[in-house]
């Protein structure tokens, strides 16, 4: 039972997220996914990211946080549009919201939207939203044993940021260790090391992502 | 429908965190849920805890993870026992998972069991286990957005322990503002800032832990 409803639940939304993927492609509009932990630095990365790439691109973000506006303000202050769903609770963003948000954001009008989806390392990664690319931060504080203890996270993500790396002086992080997991989880994924809040490595990420609105 | 349903998992839930509740009560064990983000320090807390008790008190820990046994390997090195449950996927523990690991871990001759819940800061607190007491960490590097951010979670921990106070020299936090909102959400939760790196400020947690026990 449990089992038949959350297909369900998966098949309602990938009809949704279907609707999404047709709207950017026919829009010519990069949508990209951000998934991570509470506090891996999503909301700092984005708005260094508009702020760096504010000439080249017109960017959008959906956020998306179980309470609060906090996030699409922090956005907001760097001048791009952002529109704020608090979840009431629900762990991860549905297709729905973001379909329901793209009219909100003048989306149409936008090179790339942005979603920051809540934080959280798990359900998020179960949810196509219509995406067309999937963004995973892991931050140094974190530890290194992430990729192999979130393997499907991991493995569905084109990008994968590790973020927070001023702090590696101060913490025990096996950076080798880290690339070599996600190898074995996700082949295929570019792996930039980056420090949102220095700036430090973020211009492999801005080159991808121009690379990806060409 | 949804809601309905996901009523139903929680009503069969609760009803076997009831169970567990009674087993707890009926041996003298003090069971403790401990929540938090992926990589805020639980079982590094865990185990500095263990090893600073193990004279005092018979310990054993239910470790959840999505993938890996390694959490419960780390326990096991302070000599504790332990049990490793594999949600494969799962983003938090049910009670039934506990309920089952109660006589792995021969909790009945235990003066304490902890729960190392699956890391997440969103979908366990919506699960009673059937522990006395609730847990939550908050790691300095998540930032002092969190309590606001997710309100449910801090709402209901019986303590909160602010983690890696060892890194607020690198990092912007307002600890006033952590600690003014978490009494908005949850005026009676015991606040305890510790390092379990370092072992810094622990004591208070110790002589918590062995209140309860007493």
């Amino acid at each position: 039972m449990k089992v038949s409803l959350n297909k369900r639940i998966l098949d309602r939304n990938d009809e949704c997220a279907q609707k999404n993927k047709l709207f950017f492609e026919q829009n010519s509009v990069l949508c990209v996914n951000v998934i991570s932990s509470p506090g891996s630095g999503k909301t700092t990365m984005l708005s260094r990211t508009i702020l760096a790439l504010k000439d080249k691109l017109k960017i959008g973000v959906i956020e998306g946080d179980i309470k609060t506006d906090t996030d699409a303000e922090k956005i907001r202050s760097t001048g791009a549009a952002a529109v704020q769903i608090e979840t009431q609770g629900a762990c991860h963003l549905s297709a729905v919201q973001v379909h329901d948000a793209l009219t909100q954001i003048e989306a149409m009008d936008k090179d790339v939207i942005f979603i920051e989806n809540v934080g959280n390392l798990v359900c998020p990664s179960a949810f196509d939203l219509g995406e067309n690319k999937r963004v995973v931060l892991l931050s140094v504080p974190e530890g290194d044993d992430k990729p192999i203890k979130y393997p499907g996270t991991f493995a569905g993500a084109d990008v994968i940021l590790i973020n927070k790396m001023d702090l590696i002086l101060y913490i025990p992080f096996d950076l080798d260790r880290v690339l070599n997991d996600i190898r074995k989880v996700n082949p295929d994924a570019k792996v930039f090391k980056i420090s949102a809040i220095t700036g430090d490595g973020m211009q492999q990420w801005y080159d991808w992502l121009c690379d990806m609105t060409a």
